[in-house]
């Protein structure tokens, strides 16, 4: 799940990650956050169409794959 | 550029791609968008240290790899 994020980002946004797999199609948009001094992790934030936020696992093979199914497509 | 966001997006957001290289450490976060009815194009939009949102080319070798790095680190 994510947390509602404020306009300056001073800490993690994501307590937990989403585990199961999320069709593309349900997909509005991914957030990529690096890790830095706000966050010691990688941070990855998808909106579903429902206007959902669900944090995902950055080193699953699966959402790497969706990723590269956004920039491939 | 990219133009302002509205919480609901319903057109392109990118007018235009920044072409040239941005070193990660600049890079607060990035956003992929899969195209839709909304809007034919997949659009990268990178939020810089700096708060200015610059819209990248999904097909360019360095964003991708910029992506990479992002997910790998």
């Amino acid at each position: 799940e994510a947390v509602p994020r404020s306009a300056i980002e001073l800490r993690c946004q994501c307590i937990s990650t989403h585990s199961k797999f999320i069709l593309p199609k349900f997909i509005q948009n991914v957030n990529l956050t690096p890790s830095g001094p706000h966050c010691k992790n990688v941070e990855v934030i998808a909106t579903l169409r429902n206007g959902r936020e669900v944090c995902l696992e950055p080193t699953a093979p699966w959402v790497k794959l969706i990723i590269k199914a956004i920039l491939d497509k």
